[in-house]
């Protein structure tokens, strides 16, 4: 089966994980635009992963670059979640929006914390509302292994999400960059996948390893 | 190294994960009690086990159990977590309190339904308070496998506590049935491995597995 490409926005692509992400999915034949609140700042880097992907990467602020993509993906800090999504709202209806967000709180990012009512991600569903079909993705993957082009990553992806058809596309998305995604249920269950990223945090610095990740198990091959 | 064997109460232990979890153990070659709010009723599975496991395991009420472990496991319902705990507190002082709770609700057993404060293990620390060493530990493992004596198990264990070396204790009892158990941080990330224990369930559901499980990638042998 072909694979369908998609312009794919990644809000906040100018961090170790947007940029990561961006990488993989431009080397995958995705047409990326990178966003940030500086958009000439998201140009310079978008020029940098531009190089490294050998695919073109474009650059914008953030408005911009969700109005370019199908698809938008959100890979800010937790702080800045709520107000880069408020800030594009407009420019998310009838697009599905994947989020990425870890609710750490600084400066304990090793002990889970997660908001009142759960999730940080399922948050972003209440506020976006119906019209934006909102799917959780990317927690548990580390930036550094995302960046380093020249290894595959032993990393499986949570995929959770009120709209099965936005999961399964999701799904697509992890195996066009070489990770199994699996539907990991409702957008609540997100909870999960934020807060194992605590874990994995502690568990990179009580092992001293970078990058401990998740498979699951007993689910055909891993 | 030479192992350490203990005396070990599991609470709740005719349950299906209890009961894995006791033919492993004795196998390994602890010393098991069985408890059960019903005594008899414990004597009885007890004995089932026995035959099984191939090594004696005791069956007697929970507070009979908890007197008679140094360790004492918890495996029953969440529902029953609390006041089980309750019930047996005054023979828990001094000792570690091994807990396998998942706040599970059901009938939606797949949602991950945290309780307030997060984690439905480290509530029992506070409840417990300092004199107890509350361990969270086995959540991710399925009953299923563990019962299965056959086969080894294709999971790791998180293992979460304030107690530095009640954890270590855990690790090791891990190990023991050949299980990698890791350090995952304090009490209250506990409540990733109770969130990702629904996510588990859905991934069951989904792709028609029985007793799907997760491994940390990134760190040594997995």
């Amino acid at each position: 089966m072909e694979r369908q490409r998609y312009n794919i926005a990644i809000l906040g692509g100018t961090g170790a994980q947007g940029s990561g992400l961006a990488l993989r999915l431009a080397r995958a034949g995705h047409a990326v635009t990178l966003g940030s609140r500086d958009g000439e700042r998201a140009r310079v880097i978008a020029t940098e992963l531009t190089t490294r992907a050998e695919k073109s990467i474009a650059g914008a602020d953030n408005r911009a670059a969700a109005a370019a993509g199908e698809i938008v993906l959100l890979t800010v800090p937790y702080a800045a979640q709520r107000a880069t999504v408020e800030q594009v709202l407009d420019r998310l209806r009838g697009k599905i929006l994947v989020d990425a967000t870890v609710p750490l709180v600084p400066p304990k990012v090793g002990v889970v914390q997660l908001p009142d009512g759960g999730s940080a991600v399922a948050a972003i569903q209440a506020l976006a509302g119906a019209a934006v079909r909102v799917v959780s993705a990317f927690q548990s993957v580390s930036a550094q292994h995302l960046s380093d082009l020249a290894h595959d990553i032993d990393c499986d992806v949570l995929v959770c999400g009120d709209n099965s058809s936005a999961c399964d596309l999701v799904i697509g998305l992890c195996a066009d960059i070489g990770l199994r995604g699996l539907y990991a249920g409702a957008i609540r269950n997100s909870a999960a996948a934020e807060a194992l990223t605590s874990v994995l945090i502690t568990i990179n610095r009580r092992y001293r390893v970078a990058g401990a990740g998740i498979r699951i198990t007993g689910v055909g091959e891993s």
